[in-house]
């Protein structure tokens, strides 16, 4: 019997229309049987994280001063333009309309349909993250390049 | 006999530096035989918008501010920087002084040696756009993640 | 015997945060036995470039203007924000503060565990560079996309 196909995502970015093409890659992959992996590293990280206030999560003023730059969740920006945050909202504004399902949707639906979520071990020693400050969907296995290379080994891998 | 090579990109950006870089990408590795995919998603559909005036297509003012947003081929800007829209003339210019094909021309030369140009379903659906709003080059059939999936299935699959 | 598991890189950016996600990628693929390329092109060529001043290599004018846009290896914007250059300093204190390897030493790292190193044709023709204007680890055979495309073959392609 052929293996099941892989399909390995190195989610970096935190801008919103980024992060819905990454979830929409990665539930519509698994929903064709496909075995998905998502490895959030700095910026994806956002996406992940658990909402607190505003997430501002990590530890010391430096972490705290990233974690404002990466924004979290409910504040991501838009790849290309982002008057005060109005084009993301207009862009799930814009899916809701179309019926087209939004982020958060999309995440939901990743993890449903069996997306696995890891984090990058470095880039939570940079930002001073714990395994704690993400929701509990993600796999309590932190990982490093080797395991990441490891787990995606004999599929497609894809940097977003 | 050996099944011929494929690459698949997932044109996501329509920054013009990076659509050069597809295009190259895509046009080099066709002339020496890869069958070669390419699936325009959100911004990235610029590129292959037919061009219209100031290329408000796409219905309802969301749909035109998001073109507005897009911009159109011809006003595609640089990913890192763009004073008035200078930098993305100036490498045009200089494509152009040092004998390299401009954007243009990679876009008609992949063309040319087959690479097979698709569109993004669920993005068409957010920017309310039909397949009419693209270059008749562009294939008729719109694809959702699983029919890329299977398309793009046996080779590699690049994000740009 | 399996061939030796291969990861080619195509390093467009020049973005602090991208490199130091490519690089890390790049030889923490190395340490554990993959055959690691690296292809610079575009604004990953600053990764590369000899220091020089304020890195104004390359010939004429134009060149000199894309330059001082490209910035060179000590002057890498991050990608989300960049106050007066301060965040990529404040990464790189970060990074020295949970000892993470700084982006110089990771460029070293991945030199010192083989990943090889090699340049873009096209874009050193667009901005008038030629190999000398690269540290000497890069490897003095400059590639065009079908050699690229021979010498990534039978492992995974990532675009960062």
């Amino acid at each position: 019997m052929e293996p099941r196909k892989k399909l390995s995502i190195i989610c970096f970015s935190g801008d919103f229309d980024k992060l819905v093409a990454a979830f929409t890659l990665a539930s519509g992959s698994a929903a064709v049987n496909y075995e998905v992996n998502i490895f959030f590293t700095f910026w994806g990280l956002n996406a992940i994280k658990k909402k607190k206030g505003r997430v501002f999560t990590g530890k010391g003023f430096l972490a705290r001063f990233f974690g404002f730059l990466m924004g979290g969740i409910d504040n991501v920006p838009l790849s290309r333009l982002n008057f005060c945050n109005i084009s993301p909202k207009l862009m799930n504004y814009m899916m809701r309309k179309r019926n087209v399902a939004s982020l958060k949707e999309l995440i939901d639906a990743s993890i449903a349909v069996g997306v696995k979520l890891y984090t990058c071990e470095m880039s939570m020693q940079i930002l001073g993250l714990t395994i704690n400050d993400f929701i509990p969907e993600v796999n309590k296995e932190v990982l490093g390049v080797a395991k990441f290379m490891e787990i995606s080994q004999g599929g497609d891998r894809i940097f977003i």
